[in-house]
């Protein structure tokens, strides 16, 4: 393992997947956070903003046009999407590792980003050595690679939780249902009236049912999980909570199994992934702050409908934390550190 | 039209349904509101634990055992279930007719009620006389009803969004799916600890995966509406609301048509079911505090998947308003008579 | 008392003081909505915007510039500060009633208004003829205003609570606190990044300790009340509800005096302002969505300090609701026409 | 220092102190967690209860009469009031020392307490001898200390305030005012209806203004500051936050001082009293799960009155996280030992 601090720095700090990186970033013992980058806040101390931070980050943010990202072992993009994808190619050439955070390299195929993203794509030549940072999924590719596509929030949680079932081809792929619920900070830190407090608060709605930018995403994955294309209805809803998505999942069984058994087995050596015992319904505070996905298999009235109920919390294992175990697989640091948050609750 | 006020009890006032009716009923215009029971709160003023009564209420709770019901012309029992199938016959004898918002009449099958409920059922046989208080469906019977079972909260939700869906015919009975999500009122006013404050909120979770009570309801319905026997999958969850239930529900079409259409035209008629245009998100907040179900819709890549979002106030549509309408069909007053609250919102 | 309906307009019908006044307006019996504008949004279907609203509100938002608000019998300004005084001087020309929701006839000294405000006021000479709308001390300048300046939310709190001890002389003028918690609907609905949801939920602060806006405006009515200059000290909180606000008041004694006996008599024959029983704590979720000031008189420990709890529903009693009790007061309609909502609990 | 570990016991694991000190434990280096018992829960796995702390905890809760306490280095109470009084004589004589999390010895004069908790000391004798665990205030008497009794949440948000202004003598000690507000959680882990999600939220409430019983533990320590007897008024809300309390203290000033100066240079070497900077306002989320105080001190228009904002996290440094603070200090680990837990935000 290397013991030596890496060099990191963060792009576009403002945000909540940001200052995220900041609150487990500021205890690792193996990084050395160098820059921090916000073009609207250079020269304001990070503290000042957040001051959850003070005392743990002395940075002040930079101009981006002059912070020297060149000299880091690895950036991190916590940027809006259609940024990363615009300093990506300079910063590899000169040697720096990237997590892109946002959703500039998280699909293959060129034509379906671009329709689902509204942007021309500044270097789909990058596309195939990106690779897709589900630990779960690719562990073996992330160690290698210089560009990790983290995934999105919803996709994690239904990623994990259809996996077990459909690399087994025990459910029809032809009919998934992924009802997903996410608390608001999934949204950003922007200056919408839609996430106001008292627009939000003591509310709950359906949004993006006609299409939403994580289906291509989730439908890329469960593709290359199955072995073969996929039909799956995506339905994202916003909750009342600051942090947590629920994913509720639906599949049809097209054989038999011992469910319970073929999902502790497949994240048996998962220290991210919880698999609970049968029965049980896992709570979204049971992972706030923390980088854990809890998982419940179940199989009502033994029909056969199968329901899966998956639970993270979108800023850790949906984003930063995710970055974070991203960046240990990369450098060979043990895969939890500084990952060892227990969850706050209540 | 009936213009004289009617004599109106009320058992078991002091949960959520109970002062929820009496928020609705303090300003009806053609209910005198005689007497309102509490075995617990005998003798305080109803005020006094509902201060936002405070110049609308001047009853105290009385006595079961001393009240005199049984010279009002209807009483609401807003009690546990297994209380409203002990008194019912006693009543109905001297002439009194009964909503009850609890489940006990709900079930046509009793042999199925009693599995659910864990008890004996107590009146077997008033049970082919009730009528099930879904007024979009059963107007007829309940203007006549003696006995009106008031429908469940998620059943409420659930129904008329498969309701246009199954009559017509155009979605596979045997896969159903109804994803619904309840606001913390919903489990009543109990003191329970998963639903204090620091447990519910900022917390979400489904509940009852196994099997909820409210599935031999809402099948029954479904059966109805379908005309034969219906595979419902049922998957509830606690949203850190106070008040809504959003329902989103699956089905899989076996025929085209125009779904929007249906849904207008299926509900041109009803004050109280909202159908939204193409392509929009009901939210909880749209209905709160009113009697109002709002209904959109949706199918998501023009594939065979319907979704509709169907969203209700569980303590108004899905408890006490709705009861107050179905007394408004039984005593001929205007069906919206005391109902037309425009939701609170923000 | 008059009969027929009044013409009513609307400026600026965006914001959550906007849609109050329509929720409010909508079942009205003597109004007659003829007109809402908005710069932004013409053209738009209110109900729209505000899905609450339909079926209730039918009016299309138009162009502030081509609407005729100069045939309105009654013009509610429900837009930003500095908007109203730009077009008082012509409506009343015209012979329309004006009643301004925001600031800019509430403080009597120009230079007191035009340092806390910023801007230099349009209007002054028209200071002298506006009356501030504040039912429970100027009922009678009501009825016959041209221009009400209805009061904030914070000042009709604060006022009602210290207003009978004042006037009694009971407690020294030189050292009054106020301090105040609002709900967050009580900022506005801009997007504004501080009251996002996963910015103001969970979580509770001080703001504008230095310095807030309505301290001058109270400090002006208690002076009226005191018949002396005051000194006040006036701390606004936010705290994660969506309406409300709960004010703490603390004076010291300089007599003795009947205190609960004292706050009874005065607003004894007040419809809108409930004096509770001694030892009462007022809650602001018995007041949601009412325009119903709840009051309690404490005196802790029997020592010389005394407190004052008082609680109302920022967006009704502290804006819309108040705006059309002042309606009601100087078209000759019942006080409470309109007005009788039972509160929303829970 | 000490390095090798402490076994460590906790009785009475199932409240919020309880899981708490848990979450806490459970990755502090230097403890050995032996035994954690609870009446109710013997033989429960404490994760089944709290599954956030699946992975970290082992333990199963055991049966208080058979937990061998006697063999502890240390034992936590986090039990009701009442209950460590009982076991505290036994414990001490077996070498075990104590650290109490209820308030059985927070106040020493006896009649005071038994007064306000209305039973009998179980061992008054003990009194003289227990510390009071506010460690900015005695910290030497800590280090040696074999029984602690670990200060309430709201003392220590309030005399943190008030400490710096008291011991320079700079306020009138006759006119305090804290005026406090607290996040649900600080009300316990109870089934009780009043702390109910649908009682609770979206609502705000001031209680106990006649007396609670933090009165007579702040009024001894701020008299112990002052040197001489102060005048108190407290007054607590109750706000829909899970976490955390804001204090808002005011003072009369009887001379002139650099309140700034004075504030950060009395806490200048204080590890968990963060002074921030001039004119700042506190938000309880930034210090959300951390053991933080963050103090602003204000002069508002310059008049003599000072205001003092203060918050903590109830849960951390208002109980579980000042408990730890207190057995570092006692057992000559690094203060700050396993308390560096950066403040969940958002």
């Amino acid at each position: 393992m290397q013991t030596s601090k890496i060099k990191v720095g963060i792009v576009g700090g403002t945000g909540y997947t940001g200052v995220e990186l900041l609150r487990i970033l500021a205890i690792h013992p193996s990084v050395e956070l160098s820059v921090i980058t916000s073009r609207g806040e250079a020269g304001l101390p990070v503290a000042d903003m957040f001051p959850s931070l003070r005392g743990y980050i002395d940075l002040s943010f930079s101009d981006p046009a002059k912070s020297d990202l060149a000299s880091c072992d690895l950036v991190f993009f916590a940027t809006p999407n259609g940024i990363a994808m615009q300093q990506t190619r300079e910063l590899l050439t000169a040697g720096v590792r990237i997590i892109d955070l946002a959703a500039d390299f998280r699909i293959q195929d060129v034509a379906t980003w671009e329709k689902w993203y509204g942007m021309t794509h500044a270097c789909p030549e990058l596309l195939s050595q990106a690779v897709y940072g589900l630990p779960e999924m690719n562990r073996e590719q992330i160690k290698g690679a210089q560009l990790v596509a983290n995934p999105g929030c919803y996709p994690t949680a239904v990623q994990l939780g259809f996996m077990p079932l459909l690399e087994a081809g025990l459910i029809d792929p032809q009919y998934l249902i992924a009802d997903a619920k996410s608390g608001v900070s999934g949204a950003g830190r922007k200056a919408e009236t839609h996430i106001l407090f008292a627009e939000a608060g003591d509310n709950f709605k359906a949004y993006g049912v006609a299409g939403h930018r994580h289906l291509p995403e989730i439908s890329q994955g469960l593709t290359n999980m199955a072995g073969k294309s996929v039909g799956l209805t995506f339905v994202p809803h916003l909750t009342p909570l600051i942090r947590g998505i629920h994913a509720t999942l639906y599949g049809r069984l097209n054989k038999e199994a011992d469910l319970q058994g073929l999902f502790e087995q497949r994240y048996a050596n998962e220290r991210f992934v919880d698999v609970l015992p049968k029965g049980a319904h896992p709570e979204t505070r049971s992972v706030r702050g923390s980088n854990q996905c809890r998982i419940a298999v179940h199989r009502p009235q033994g029909g056969d409908t199968v329901v899966v109920l998956s639970v993270i919390d979108n800023l850790v294992k949906g984003a930063a934390g995710q970055a974070v175990q991203n960046m240990n697989i990369m450098f060979g640091f043990a895969e939890n550190t500084g990952l060892e948050i227990v969850p706050l609750l209540p």
